[in-house]
């Protein structure tokens, strides 16, 4: 999937995230907010809003990028469950969640968004060795 | 995947849902609130919670399950957006929603678990007409 030149990350998003990596597919970034571990994939081609606009061979390669992140994400996590959703009711371009989630976290056991939680941004260092942790195993 | 005979719906899920199909690898059901469009896709092998507990095989199987469904109902739905989302914080058993949202439903532009909207089950008779339809569709 050679379209990284002409990808640009939704600046909503691009306002939400710290940078982690980029995968053959996807942009896998961290929701900057500490409340919750928080990762969104971003496949890194232009004008995909649904999964199905993706085509049968981008799908897979996606999907598959989303499998392996999110097992090692909950691994990393010690996750109780991993969240996994692709909604973009706000956000026109393709993401999808991959969240920690915890028996004891802050919204459990409804979902992270609309929870009244307030979100809370990394401390700086807190990120920096974070990104690097993850980095390592992405 | 020949897993049927071992296959157990979780009772949550078969109280809240309407049969519509089996499929090769999951289970087509629709969720019996008219407030929004909403189909849930149960894997139909046991003892699976995360998506990375299926095999690669399975797991590809049950992905193009998902896209496959998830363009039909948006085409069927005639949705402004596709929510797709495996959470399972409170049901185990894996199961991966796919909902029609509409700019201007109850819950808009929020998800819809935990929107405050009250479930509302459908009327039988448009429950079996909107079950007759999607049968024919998948």
């Amino acid at each position: 999937m050679v379209t990284e030149m002409t990808f640009t990350l939704h600046p909503q998003l691009a306002a939400d995230t710290l940078h982690i990596a980029d995968l053959a597919a996807c942009r896998v970034l961290l929701m900057n907010n500490s409340n919750f571990p928080w990762l969104i994939l971003v496949p890194m081609r232009e004008n995909l809003r649904e999964i199905f606009d993706l085509g049968a061979d981008d799908y897979r390669l996606v999907m598959d990028e989303v499998k392996n992140i999110a097992e090692k994400f909950a691994a990393f996590t010690k996750a109780d469950k991993i969240n996994v959703a692709a909604l973009g009711n706000m956000v026109p371009q393709l993401h999808i969640h991959i969240i920690a989630r915890y028996a004891n976290d802050a919204a459990w056991p409804n979902p992270v968004w609309n929870s009244g939680v307030t979100g809370k941004p990394y401390d700086p260092q807190k990120a920096k060795s974070i990104i690097k942790e993850l980095k390592e195993i992405f």
